[in-house]
């Protein structure tokens, strides 16, 4: 066989998650984005840490990122990339940020976002996230007015 | 069902592959470790642009990055985490590396590593990676300091 195995059910059904979670964000839902989460979820986020672990502490930092707007958030997943058999998936993309700063400024960034999920009690859950922008070596700053 | 479906030789299997990755780094066989990646990669690495395709240009990179080394190269991937289930995988790990630099100067850095995998052809492929570094909203600097 030339191509491997895949599940178009698990992929919509990731596909679907993806999208309410983006939902999720413009609504400032911070509740039903971390309903997606495993508890043991590891994050690599854009800034911080290496590395941090649990869905609660995602959820507080979306929490306080969310909080960090003023009026509509835009925010939008391009170039969506799923694959999935069985009960484990994977998902890679580019996400979109347009929002107004409290205290003034706008923000309009582009990053990549790997998503690894695991099917778990029947549902789809995101066990490990990687979210970053890459940086320029000549200066050390990170790349944060990138287009796809 | 409370645990998902998980292949244990599949895991193994991705397993050997981080191993006999990281021996072809460390030895500078830049063939070996690009023979890992599937023809249609998308890249997103730790400098550069958002995202790259294709593994001719992931091995071109890999290359030029090897070549701006003098002596050995430790290179270690550290608190490997595998997921896997059927022809799909995924794993994330820190990543470790030490070398001279030529023209002087030490590179130690630990940077966050996202693989994902498809068995192909009865063998597995990377075809997505995911590499970077966080960095400081206070600064905008990319964080090359940090440790597990």
């Amino acid at each position: 066989m030339s191509s491997p195995a895949r599940s178009e059910l698990s992929e919509s059904q990731i596909r679907n998650l993806i999208d309410r979670r983006a939902a999720a964000v413009r609504a400032r839902d911070v509740g039903a984005a971390a309903a997606m989460l495993a508890g043991p979820l590891v994050q690599f986020d854009v800034v911080g840490e290496l590395s941090s672990l649990g869905a609660q502490a995602a959820e507080q930092r979306l929490k306080q990122w969310l909080e960090s707007f003023t009026g509509p958030i835009d925010f939008d997943p391009a170039e969506i990339s799923i694959t999935a058999a069985g009960d484990v998936g994977f998902a890679h993309c580019l996400n979109h940020v347009r929002a107004e700063k409290i205290g003034g400024g706008e923000i309009d960034m582009w990053w990549r976002s790997t998503m690894c999920f695991q099917r778990i009690d029947g549902r789809w859950k995101i066990v490990h996230e990687h979210d970053s922008v890459p940086f320029d070596p000549a200066t050390g700053k990170a790349r944060l007015d990138l287009k796809p």
